[in-house]
């Protein structure tokens, strides 16, 4: 019989869902950084972001959340604008998938955006 | 003397209106393809897109049009969702700088988007 | 004593590998989708966006295949070029976090490109 | 006779290769702000990007050269990399539409990354 030596197990539906989460930030992360913004434009950005991606699969809710005086803080007062990253936003997503529920967060610890699991409802 | 056998001319400030209104485009363009879009999301991003580039410097006003019905055509209805491209939108958007109106469109023609001025106004 | 209703399970480390495993798909995706490309430029790009993602934490190796066949049918003749999207390539990951090693691949299944979880190995 | 009171004069060529000159640049920082670098990366970064935007209309030559250096002083060392952006980065290209031939750069001025037109050879 043919093995693969290689071969790991089969993912469960639980690491299926947690790879599902996983996808969703990385999209609305890379899709979105650099993204030009403004204390005049961050309410639209918020709400443009967060329908774009409860589009994918599985992705049953998105909440971000731009925090105005850090836009603020951020920008060259000359340009009047900075550019969208990490350490400007908190987000928090709710994914199901085969009746697994994984809540998701982004949030600064230590200085660094981290993204992470909050939670696993299998 | 010294002289550089490659140097042009400085440009105008009609040129430099120009430059800055096809950085405009390119930006919203490459910002936002890829963007997930369904009937459902089409207004908060034509606003996110909006609002983000009319942030850059010169950028008097950007109206982006994304066509729903065109949305829903590229739909696999399994996913129920698309990815932005330019085929989907129109956009126009004014420039200004020193005194220099320029007003830009991206529509469709023959089957491709085009990036395009309309006319400047010195 | 206080109780969270909503509270799932912690995360396991191998959900965690799921997870990463599922930022670094989104990001690659979403990060490149949308650039220029052809025939002429696959290999540099194939090359720019595996060591790109490469260097995002956990991520063991990425191999990136963009097809030359494809782009090059999915070229507009006038203008030698298309933008990448997922019908173009092929893509699979290595991450490894904990001691769990989960490996990935993105390729086209039924016409469309699915990213997906190919084993875990905890 | 019908009269447009809003109507500016139709773009010449030197300002149609400005135009295509700005797109050029807000595509290339655009599509590629926000990509995981690290001083193991820059080459192929460098490399996946010029060959990129050299496929679009009338884009000559592309050169990107991002500074090893300020990479690894950006970088957080726990990490090991960090995110591309304009200050990591200068960038010169070579616009060639209807004989007219534009020069442009990206470079730190004032403690800013700024696109401009170099020159305009008419």
């Amino acid at each position: 019989m043919p093995t693969d030596a290689h071969a790991g197990d089969a993912p469960t539906d639980a690491q299926e869902a947690c790879f599902e989460a996983g996808i969703k930030f990385g999209s609305l992360y890379h899709q979105f950084a650099g993204t030009p913004v403004s204390p005049a434009s961050t309410r639209s950005l918020e709400r443009g972001m967060a329908e774009a991606i409860e589009n994918q699969p599985y992705c049953e809710s998105v909440t971000v959340t731009i925090h105005d005086d850090r836009v603020h803080e951020a920008i060259d007062h000359e340009n009047g604008y900075t550019e969208l990253t990490g350490s400007l936003m908190d987000v928090s997503m709710r994914i199901v998938r085969d009746d697994v529920v994984v809540r998701t967060r982004m949030e600064m610890a230590d200085g660094y955006p981290l993204m992470r699991l909050v939670d696993v409802e299998a």
